[in-house]
């Protein structure tokens, strides 16, 4: 879209909104879908289409119209207060209409659901069901492991040369060798497109048209690659989509958790380990002649290099991403229990940085002002990044038992046999189950972050060569 | 768009136009219309508003729902049986869907006024106002001035080489130079983009969102040249339209016809005229290094070259394109006066071709099948295009009286000489004028073929040394 065409897209999508939102509001339409859900007769998938459309209707029907005017312009506001606060390093300008942002939120927790900690709603917006009381645990869990192992893997101080990770290559070339990567992983160009933008994104309008998108470093060739893979991730699961339900409720992805385990799955637990490379990284090494003298083990070991000094979430390698986001977590469910308040902040963030990674942010620019989902309000959103890390692990492990050939496709640039199994398992139900039905008859189980913490351990041990 | 997406698209599309033809034809909108219309107090652009509403209103209104259905599965199955036909070059296949879609347009005319002859329903579509009344002495002095006129041309057989015309210029070059041209129009990227499709267009969601496309054929780098200068006149009217008008019918360009005068203003008038090649011709030679021996003046004649060979309206010249246009207004008067049937349409239209051009096409897919525009039922669509040269020829006469500096503004690279008064003269006003009045205002009097016929008679009969 053209720079100036901001504010004209801003009113058709405003326009849009009102409308879908007058249609979801409407009584007759409560009606119905009431009438509908007593119904014996509905098979699974419309029964399960019936709860998805009343969940929805529900949520936009109980918020009052003056609270969503009043949040709408809380957001716009927020972010653009945050964008100049940020820039100043100065939490002060921002700490007001963070205040009011929370206030809302809360507002808005109460409307929908007065009956459930305000928190509590906010989760389950991004992730339907999930809860505190399921996320303490195995959040708890999680830092049990990854605060003392992070200390061990930085005992091992490994030497290895990763200038590489620096080269200059130009954009078009990048674009090339990315476009390859993302065709070789099943991605649909006939239903889908890759372009640039500031920001990387999966979006779209349904199964048939999916976009993504990356930006080029010319001086960092990782980032814009894993990223690609990232969303490459996303768009699978986007394409996968049961095309059979067309644009029903219940033919949606799952959740914000669950899309982020596809997209999780392979950037990280595929597009940085070996056998994907074992394909990939000949091809590589022929288009970028840098690579040359760097082994296949030395250049998975650089994709995978732990940074113990950096304090942004976004730029996080595997094992420091998920505290990243506990502390966040922390701190939003605190805010909203009333046991911290926003004034306290910055102090709260920095003695967690300290406990969980070791290091303090010099400002709060680099610190607590550094994600964007705050400004806009999006309180409960950080913990699906990490469910999605969780998943991910999960759903590897069985997909390696269920098929055995998976690594040797991978490691002869066929992504089928991985790509079949999470078709057949995820990608094709949308939102038919709800998520812990969902996982159960992909795995046999619910959540488990076992899996995840057994991956990383064994795959930093053996990087870091750790006894 | 991906191809892929194709379905998905025309599903949202017949929602949106769903949901704007039930606003549309609400009584409750037209009540209020037709109170606004007889308010005494409104202002000249308040009064167009409410005129430009009511129009689409009636309309929308008076077409019955299972037409509008009807309609849309004849144009769909015309365009498909079209192409079909076309390939087959056998015009009996085409035939029966031709005739229904004649059949519905006379219906539909009927039902939007029925106390006017139904082909002026279907001109007043594109045109409003204009009819067949005006059309007939129009074309008929036009064809008393081309047809021994462009015998003339014929005759002078003036040898040059024009051999650079099929060059070999890859894309990649041709996007790079046509760009800057259609920079230094004064296109403004910042509300435009510039891509590339099977089908020219310029398109896009008001002035800031404005979208022109071109096609590269790398043995023929002309046509994609001319064919960005047109779409970049289209473009230049929909970016100067009034956009404190907002999303309101007053906003909107005025008519087809004048849309196509700013196309071939700078099409025609300027990009195949010296003062603008002054400028740029340099510019090119340096981009394309095999002109470097061809003069300003050879490649001016080359870009003006009459091609009395070619069947093809698209194709066509602008001495032979006005006598395609007349060929297919005469035919669609006719035949929906019953003059002529659908049966006789290729024995009619070879005889008018032999008459006006002095050629006949070799099959009916290079004659009366050539065009898109019957199979989804345009009739009355082609006068846009000559109507367009006409005003062209019109506006240009008198900003070059208004504005002295216009062709020297051409020389030295700047076109704001010619777009302030393009702007002020006819972008600015959007629909507030009907276009005699806009026409007026802009020239003095309203459509004039005369000057049309004086800048075709003295530009060819310079180019092609006439006595």
């Amino acid at each position: 879209m053209p720079p100036g065409a901001v504010q004209a897209r801003g009113r058709q999508i405003a326009t849009l909104s009102v409308l879908a939102h007058e249609r979801q509001v409407d009584p007759q339409f409560a009606a119905l879908l009431g009438e509908l859900a007593k119904d014996g007769t509905l098979d699974d998938v419309q029964r399960a289409n019936i709860r998805e459309a009343l969940r929805d209707q529900r949520r936009a029907s109980r918020i009052p119209a003056d609270l969503v005017r009043a949040w709408g312009e809380a957001t716009v506001r927020g972010h653009e207060v945050w964008v100049h606060a940020r820039k100043a390093k100065d939490f002060s300008k921002f700490q007001p209409v963070l205040e009011h942002l929370v206030a809302l939120a809360k507002q808005r927790a109460a409307a929908v659901d007065p009956s459930k900690p305000a928190y509590d709603v906010l989760l389950d917006e991004f992730e339907p069901d999930m809860t505190m009381a399921r996320l303490d645990p195995v959040f708890d869990r999680l830092k049990a492991f990854l605060i003392p192992f992070l200390k061990r893997v930085k005992a091992a101080d490994l030497p290895c040369d990763v200038s590489w990770l620096g080269a200059h290559v130009p954009a078009a070339q990048q674009r090339e060798v990315g476009e390859s990567i993302v065709r070789s992983m099943g991605y649909d160009f006939e239903c889908g497109r890759l372009d640039t933008s500031v920001h990387p994104f999966c979006g779209g309008a349904g199964p048939t048209d999916v976009r993504i998108t990356t930006r080029y470093n010319e001086d960092s060739f990782v980032g814009s690659l894993t990223g690609m893979i990232h969303e490459t991730g996303h768009a699978l699961y986007e394409q996968g989509r049961p095309a059979e339900l067309g644009d029903q409720p219940v033919s949606r992805a799952r959740s914000m958790g669950i899309h982020e385990s596809q997209s999780l799955l392979w950037e990280k637990q595929i597009g940085q380990n070996k056998p994907f490379w074992q394909y990939h990284y000949p091809r590589l090494q022929a288009a970028y002649k840098f690579l040359a003298d760097v082994s296949l083990d030395d250049f998975v070991f650089g994709l995978n290099l732990v940074d113990f000094e950096n304090f942004i979430r976004v730029e996080a390698d595997e094992l420091t991403y998920p505290l990243h986001v506990i502390l966040r977590y922390e701190i939003e469910r605190d805010l909203f229990a009333g046991k911290i308040q926003v004034a306290e902040l910055p102090a709260v963030w920095n003695a967690k940085m300290q406990e969980y990674l070791g290091i303090t942010p010099p400002d709060d620019a680099l610190g607590l002002m550094q994600d964007v989902h705050w400004s806009g309000g999006m309180f409960g959103y950080f913990p699906s990044y990490t469910l999605g890390a969780l998943y991910a692990a999960q759903f590897m492990r069985r997909a390696r038992q269920d098929v055995p050939g998976i690594e040797a496709g991978l490691a002869a640039g066929d992504p089928q046999p991985l790509l079949g199994w999470l078709r057949e398992k995820i990608h094709r139900h949308g939102s038919v189950f709800l998520t812990d039905e969902l996982a159960r008859r992909a795995t046999g189980e619910v959540l488990n972050p076992e899996h995840f913490i057994a991956y990383a351990e064994a795959k930093y041990s053996r990087l870091y060569r750790l006894a």
